[in-house]
């Protein structure tokens, strides 16, 4: 292709010179991918806008997209009886979806929750689905990030079952302590299994160690 | 090669006719996979076998191994002060490692022990990093396994945050009733995050309202 000539030169840009996702970036960052398998993604992908406390999934429904969250938190949440159990708080760079009903396209029995502004990047569950059929490395990407998802939920399932709650609380702090001043108490201590009044106490004894 | 000429033959055996190792039965339950990777997988596979109460992976030192079960039950359990919490129970069919020392290769914080006699096919580290780096298809195998075991560490999760004792027991009623008589109950209440005592009260009071 001749840079000199303007039409093939707008042609090419317009086949291949589409803005790279951010899907495509962070899959990138767990292993290469093909130049098909990128401009497949880029043309797949799309952009996402949820105000805070706006509902990304509801319970009942089929998750049909995985989002990987560009700004903002979200949560998820079930429900026990009339309580909700948040089981998850997520942040920027890390996915979401309600995993279950996406892998299976099943309802799901959880809820997904902006608890701020957030910005997302989307891709259709057959999107994806093409990609790991058409682009083997795509199974390598799926398969490192699933291992890390895999060893965050063995971790939240081992932190549930701490029975002292200023452990849990502590874990908390060295974990996901870049989620301390920006997700509501009333969250964190439901996904740390204890009453907000519990939580509270804790911090201010900890506090009180730390004068 | 002529079947006609012995030596030829029987140097084909030798290189081929390995039996078939239930990992790779395993493996092809999930999806194809190329004859390659099957003599690979028959050649590395090994077979280990653990009494009752044995430990398979002690906390402090690095899971080097993934394990299939093909006989008995297996409890992953960790320590909180000198209290352990049983945070996962494994029978036939299943894989056990401990997941976080064996992806990372770092220490392990949990320990592995047998319930019952067991029977293990076992696979090194190394041999599975070396499958998946050669044969593609392992990684579309790798894949879907962890989408499975990402999905029941999420219920794990979810299950040990529910408040009510009793909602717990039935869940474990529906999910894992194939444990209820092979698992001691201690292991059991641990596993569902209480005492022996209440787990015990919840057992007599369910049957006597099935009387």
């Amino acid at each position: 292709m001749s840079l000199n000539n303007p039409t093939a030169g707008e042609q090419w840009l317009s086949k291949t010179a589409l803005p790279e996702s951010p899907f495509v970036s962070f899959a990138k960052s767990v292993y290469p991918i093909s130049a098909e398998a990128q401009a497949y993604a880029n043309e797949k992908c799309f952009s996402h806008r949820l105000r805070k406390n706006e509902m990304l999934m509801v319970a009942g429904t089929i998750c049909s997209h995985i989002f990987l969250v560009r700004k903002g938190i979200l949560r998820g949440y079930a429900k026990d009886g009339v309580k909700e159990i948040t089981t998850w708080i997520t942040c920027e760079r890390e996915l979401v979806s309600s995993i279950t009903s996406f892998d299976l396209q099943i309802p799901a029995t959880e809820n997904i929750q902006a608890i701020e502004d957030c910005e997302l990047t989307g891709l259709h569950y057959n999107d994806l689905q093409y990609m790991y059929e058409h682009f083997p490395e795509i199974n390598i990407v799926g398969r490192k990030i699933l291992e890390k998802y895999y060893r965050d939920a063995e971790e939240r399932a081992y932190i549930a079952r701490l029975t002292e709650a200023t452990s849990k609380y502590k874990h908390f702090i060295v974990t996901k302590s870049h989620l301390l001043n920006r997700v509501p108490l009333k969250y964190i201590a439901s996904y740390l299994g204890m009453t907000l009044e519990t939580l509270s106490r804790i911090r201010s004894k900890l506090s009180q160690n730390k004068q």
